[in-house]
């Protein structure tokens, strides 16, 4: 199959390594100046050369717009950078894509926590599927773990370590006696939190990834609004110390209790020895489940390997369905 | 999309009940002594009292091959007690439903053990899917999550806790400080072991779920010979102290090396950190993969619903692909 590839930064430049061998055919990239499209296949190695040295995947005056009525291209593939407000423009390249029949596979949270249900409509009236494994922790299939792996099953509750960012500030806060402004200093250095880490440390980002689990899998309807958020930045050593005292640490857990309606984001003091408890920038997942009872996913949250993982199972499974006639 | 059940012991009538507005109609029952069929769907309710009350599902002289002769179901559901020496009589039952055309789900270790690549061909051959997630490690997804959540992931190694019986025993006497002998008889009592334990605590259960892994997900080509073996009833507390001296403890961990062709179950010290360190009967597997790096799966890993949350997994993957036309 021939995929076209809309953002080519650390995750579509990962996603272009990891697809070598793989079957699918690149015959389209874009960066936010440039593109290349070929319809019989670029030569990736080729392209990835000419961007690590000039910074431009393609020719300029060339862009997402020329590769979507090239038509050349069997399943879209949108990895540009997030806009959680308004999901654009990744959500109108996203929508044209589906009107002309392709299927679509993104990690890209904002166009999936804005208008999961409108995309899925028009996907479903056009006979194609679309992917976003990848919007929600990164390397763990969540996604499919809920739809496949425990299919059948009716989700009492869910929470989530759902943001690497505040995990491994709150990590290392409980370790080595961190502040917080030391941690988060530290996961600047390591590349871990951004210039700007308001959307990661307010809990903004593990509430987006919470409107896309409860949309898309858990059969609510909720926008980001409808989300009770409390980020970490309040957070003290002292408040740390109480929780360790009684063999617990805090942590900002991510609910979803969809009988109630509810979804929430805010630290929490959780038991050392609960499942969720994972370290540095892990993300962890605990569903319960009317019949499996609690499944716990952990798994890397972010990276380009991580999440060309989530887009590769997506991928796969999109052309596991076409091979069988779908 | 009609199913026969062949087994109708605690899995058969959790599933029974788990089914119930499901949209899946169950047209006949077996268990070692009876059977009932009927091609327009049985009265569940009335098949449970029948066996609760009686022992038995249905009309005895009536067996599993009445119910494969009948024809009357798309899916063969395979929960017998099972044989992991040679796998039948399930195997031939199996064999026989997949040469029909029928699709089978199971939770039968021993055909899938034994003859998995066998069965394999036939399904593939007919047309027909063959399930088996309720194989290994009950409602734990990893099937499914190897198969479609990591798709495209080359798995590196693999480490799991994948007999509960063990990892209760390890853990109480961890935990309370019981010996062996007790915590195996405590195990008895509260039903997680069996009277005789012998596949349990020599590690046997857990080496068959490794060969089904092994063979059907991760591309190799191993029969239990192939397994080295050692079980836990030779650990004693001094061991577990040295271990806990060191932050760490002991667990039966079976483990898959791919690339080595290596199979083995073995109890070994593990950090209490570890995310595979999960207490009482509870089963994890961790995965280590070129791209999503590791990925941990933890949950129930034994039970009527967790093990009837695996199948109805499995059918639903057959109830999807067989409306998408497949």
């Amino acid at each position: 199959m021939r995929l076209a590839i809309i953002g080519f930064g650390a995750v579509g430049q990962g996603l272009a390594r990891a697809l070598v061998e793989t079957g699918f055919v690149i015959t389209a990239v874009a960066d936010s100046r440039s593109a290349a499209i070929n319809p019989d296949g670029l030569d990736i190695p080729e392209v990835l050369a000419r961007k690590e040295k000039t910074g431009l995947c393609g020719d300029t005056g060339v862009g997402s717009a020329d590769i979507l009525s090239s038509g050349a291209f069997d399943i879209l593939v949108e990895v540009s950078p997030t806009n959680a407000d308004t999901g654009e423009p990744a959500l109108s390249t996203i929508r044209s894509a589906l009107a002309m029949g392709k299927h679509v596979v993104t990690s890209n949270k904002g166009p999936i926590a804005c208008a999961y249900h409108e995309l899925k409509a028009l996907a479903d009236q056009k006979g194609v599927m679309i992917g976003y494994e990848a919007t929600v922790a990164g390397a763990v299939p969540i996604v499919s773990g809920l739809r496949q792996g425990l299919a059948g099953n009716t989700v009492q509750s869910l929470h989530g370590i759902l943001n690497g960012t505040c995990n491994y500030i709150l990590t290392r806060m409980r370790d080595e006696g961190l502040t917080y402004p030391q941690a988060l200093q530290e996961a600047r250095d390591l590349g871990y939190a951004e210039a700007d880490p308001t959307s990661d440390v307010k809990g903004i980002d593990a509430a987006i990834k919470l409107v896309i689990l409860a949309n898309t899998v858990l059969g609510m309807d909720v926008t980001l609004n409808d989300v009770a958020i409390t980020g970490i930045d309040s957070i003290t050593l002292e408040a740390l110390s109480l929780a360790e005292a009684e063999g617990a640490t805090i942590r900002l857990i991510g609910e979803i209790l969809p009988g109630k309606n509810q979804v929430r984001v805010s630290p929490r003091v959780i038991s050392l020895d609960h499942p969720l408890v994972v370290d540095g920038t892990l993300n962890a997942i605990s569903v319960c489940c009317d019949l499996a009872g609690q499944v716990t996913f952990i798994g890397k949250g972010a990276g380009p390997y991580p999440t060309a993982s989530a887009i590769l199972a997506d991928l796969n499974f999109i052309r596991d369905a076409y091979d069988r006639g779908a």
